[in-house]
């Protein structure tokens, strides 16, 4: 097995480890448990647990890039739509399991100068993405001129905030209310006067395949790396997935 | 000494400890080390570390409420420019730790009830704040008819979101941006036509005398449950504290 194989496996491993038993609880035995490899194994590609979370770390930021990447063909608006549908989607077990023990991590970053500096890495990217997208808008002339550094900003920390309040708190209506309130309120402001926000993204952002299965479902069986998203869909061809199944189970993407 | 003074004492104790130690690596013993109580003495009070964590937060709540009160006077758009200059007040260190503690206690939510429970509590305490200056501002005027319910998630979700980002990732830049966005995207929007939101509020949100003295250090043997602030000062009054020295060390007041 060669060692990109052997990092995707451990990787497959840390995601599975971190949604059953928490990121508290995470051990390099209950990630070797879940690989043909010994914990002893684990240690000779990784110096501690540290190194391995924050490698795991920047594999969800790859696998963010290389999703991204996938809908950059796609019209402005209907990108950030995309996103705003991906953040602020509603989510399952799994996710919701993910998304836990991702908010436990990035709880132990202003302890941690390792992770911090890994999630700010993530921080770059995710607004990177959403200024990328609001670029692209002011010149398509869809948005009108606006400091999208600014707006991602606050775009983020809404979703985000939004996110961990309602499943922390196990309130949906955080999702709902923000996702409509800033339609209504910050879009309307930045979108051209006769651009509407649209109720539905036309594509759904992708999902991580390396991580989460074409039904949602993490198999690491099937999870070597290779795509295995479904790309029959005529509207979206190999752009991206359309599966109606949750797409995000990897929850916070690179944090 | 009395139940009440009991309380006192072990919910000061539990502050300064999770500001030390954080949440992960909060014990019985920790507390008790830090009271003139034994360990078995504390478990007279509390079943489990559980219950004794749980009855903090709900500490926290009735001291919010308490200052809350003492806000009420003042006018709606004076206790909004409070209620914001407090939220995304750039913490100092006492601060972060209390902050870092209580994110890894709410990421326990999801997997503890009875924390969710009493989060919940303190979640709707702190829109019902929120929603009563949005409210009072609709009367008096100075906004927009709108729905405060809504606006009160939007403006919670995105503070906290950006109080999240900044002390996990140590970017300051969230609290500035995001205050500057809201106040241009969202307050804009929400206040009637001739009125500005103040640059700086005219009054500091009372901090939590319990655990915080007037120069924002904590110290127990003055955290009797009795109010040490400074009343001195003519422009307040007894309605709130005015010194400018951080005043929301307690952080995450009720969450």
């Amino acid at each position: 097995m060669s060692t990109d194989d052997t990092r995707d496996a451990i990787m497959v491993a840390t995601y599975e480890a971190l949604c059953e038993e928490g990121y508290s609880d995470l051990t390099a035995q209950s990630i070797a448990d879940r690989t043909d490899r010994s914990k002893s194994a684990l240690f000779y590609h990784y110096d501690s647990r540290e190194a391995l979370v924050a490698d795991f770390i920047e594999y969800l930021i790859e696998g963010f890039d290389a999703r991204v990447e996938r809908t950059r063909e796609q019209p402005p608006l209907e990108r950030l739509a995309a996103f705003v549908d991906w953040f602020l989607a509603d989510p399952d077990d799994d996710e919701l399991a993910f998304h836990t023990a991702f908010l436990e991590l990035r709880a132990q970053a202003p302890y941690n100068d390792v992770y911090r500096e890994k999630l700010r890495e993530s921080d770059d990217i995710l607004r990177t993405v959403v200024e990328d997208i609001l670029r692209d808008g002011i010149d398509a002339g869809v948005f009108r001129a606006h400091d999208p550094e600014s707006v991602s900003a606050l775009l983020l920390a809404s979703f985000d905030g939004a996110r961990i309040r309602q499943f922390t708190l196990g309130r949906d209506e955080y999702l709902e209310t923000v996702r409509a309130e800033t339609v209504d309120r910050v879009l309307a402001d930045v979108l051209a006067a006769d651009v509407e926000f649209p109720d539905e993204a036309s594509f759904e952002f992708p999902r991580d395949d390396r991580l989460v299965d074409d039904d949602g479902t993490t198999d690491t069986a099937d999870s070597d790396g290779t795509t295995n998203a479904a790309d029959d869909d005529e509207t979206t061809d190999a752009e991206s997935d359309t599966e109606n199944t949750a797409s995000n189970a990897e929850g916070d993407p690179t944090e």
